[in-house]
């Protein structure tokens, strides 16, 4: 057996815990340890075993990793994060802000071909594989239409949106992708569909002690760009059922292409999630392309890529002999 | 805009056509021309205007096409066809005997090699897209099963067994995936199933005169490798039926991998296809990789590929920019 790909999870969130469980499931890797910029005392990893380091000896360890995966947040952490730690390392992250992926883009790639690293941005599963599907559907069937819908899962976003309303002591939001639009697409109708069409809210809200129901109903319902553009629906709920019901991050979602060839023949592709945990599905994606980033760091490929540059054979632990052979 | 992709057709039957249909909805390709065995006079395109050439003027072409694209059969054409003109083109093919393809790949790698060409092999939707989900969803869930359902769809294999069939004058066959095992397979149930759980066969038969119906019924469903591991159904149809309610090349299927990740969260990834004409299908898959090996031929990429060695951004006539910026 050849050495393991030696990998190193900056951030630890749901994501960060995602990606340990993923690497403990992949034989031919290894963790050398969780980078944090809290207490390291206070981190409490899946595997107790794991070293937790400070961020600040990250450099120390620059021999000991052959690749970093970044699990923090597109906000705050990954806009200076990855320009930064590909100056000495090969890098995976998810940075998911579609409109900024271009500025994150050209923001990794001029350190990462100064220092000569790989780094992949925006893996996951949108981006990342939604994205992979919206390119095959479109080079596949140029006259056609794709149509993406997300859930039925838990946004973290319109959750925090909820939770910041007055009257709100806690809540989850769900998007929920519209059956009938689902169904017209999968026929071949290629419905233009607006965004109400396309997917539904539900919420579910726990009241602080004395707050009007009705008002903060009428609150977040109208709330601009998260709800108003949508049919919401609010369920009051006990703390205890909040617990109890919705803890789990489950998630998913539809990416279709629905197009013609020849003289009008209907074809339909269509790629679906099912998630029970998304920030776990998340990290596997990051896990595998991490074995793939590793691959071409060894091969000379440096620079910033996306999953639209990465042969998907490099995504999988066999060889390409053994993929004709078993897969192909 | 720069110059268009020049495409050259070997073998005009149901696929070559495709192909023809599919290079006229690329605006970034232009077709040179159509290569046949047959008399050419004879061969009738879409496009009437298409100019029809015998096989042997191909080498003539040589500096006038950009990328040949094989449309051949694999039992009798692929396997001499592409390691052949992999001497002197950039070839694609689909090629599809998925227990030969190491040793086709290893045919057409020598020559191409040697010519300095790229070669494609075994490309369209299985082998070729479906083989691509297999990889992924082993590579993103490496605790998991993945079962590749086929159908509904018109077998071309079974549809020529039923007709060597003494007192069978006419018939196809549609292969059928089980509802009840995909159900299942969906919940994440990760069942065992036997091939008779997987699929069942639906034939459709027009009797010679005077034949026996419950004698040629028995033959067909009794038939060893094609139908007698299936549930079989046979009905009997008259000549006109099929010819108006069977001549479509309907076909699709799914593949699915469901898996585990963290402490046990089901995860299930579904691609399928739906597909009004097969051999559309199949050609619009070609032409999008004939525009990959285009690109990769520039890049100095020789030898013979496959699906997993093909970075998808190059199947797409965007550029990397475009991609990032609009589809990521």
């Amino acid at each position: 057996m050849t050495a393991q790909i030696r990998i190193g999870i900056v951030g630890y969130g749901n994501l960060g815990r995602g990606v340990e469980a993923a690497i403990d499931r992949s034989s031919d890797m290894q963790l050398v340890g969780v980078y944090t910029r809290r207490d390291p005392a206070t981190v409490e990893t899946r595997d107790p075993e794991i070293a937790v380091y400070r961020m600040d000896v990250l450099t120390e360890h620059t021999n000991d990793i052959d690749v970093l995966i970044l699990c923090g947040g597109s906000k705050n952490d990954l806009p200076a994060q990855s320009p930064e730690l590909a100056t000495r390392f090969n890098i995976v992250d998810s940075f998911d802000t579609h409109a900024r992926i271009p500025e994150h883009f050209a923001a990794v790639d001029a350190p990462a071909r100064t220092a000569g690293t790989t780094a992949l941005i925006s893996a996951g599963w949108d981006p990342g594989m939604f994205s992979l599907n919206r390119v095959f559907g479109e080079a596949l069937l140029p006259d056609g239409d794709t149509y993406t819908f997300w859930g039925r899962g838990l946004s973290q976003g319109h959750s925090d949106a909820i939770r910041r309303v007055a009257g709100v002591a806690g809540g989850v939001q769900y998007t929920v992708p519209s059956e009938t639009a689902i169904a017209a697409v999968r026929a071949g109708d290629r419905p233009e569909l607006t965004t109400r069409q396309k997917h539904t809210r539900d919420c579910f809200v726990v009241l602080d002690d004395g707050a009007d129901a009705d008002a903060t109903r009428q609150a977040i319902v109208s709330m601009p760009d998260y709800f108003a553009d949508y049919d919401t629906t609010v369920t009051f709920i006990t703390a205890e059922e909040l617990a109890r019901d919705h803890s789990a991050m489950p998630h998913g979602g539809f990416v279709i292409r629905s197009g013609v060839t020849g003289d009008g023949a209907t074809q339909t592709v269509e790629y679906s999630l099912t998630l029970g945990s998304n920030p776990e599905f998340t990290a596997s994606v990051l896990v595998a392309y991490a074995r793939a980033v590793h691959r071409m760091s060894i091969a000379g490929q440096v620079g910033a890529y996306t999953v639209y540059d990465i042969a998907p054979g490099l995504l999988s632990p066999k060889s390409p002999e053994q993929l004709r052979a078993e897969l192909l």
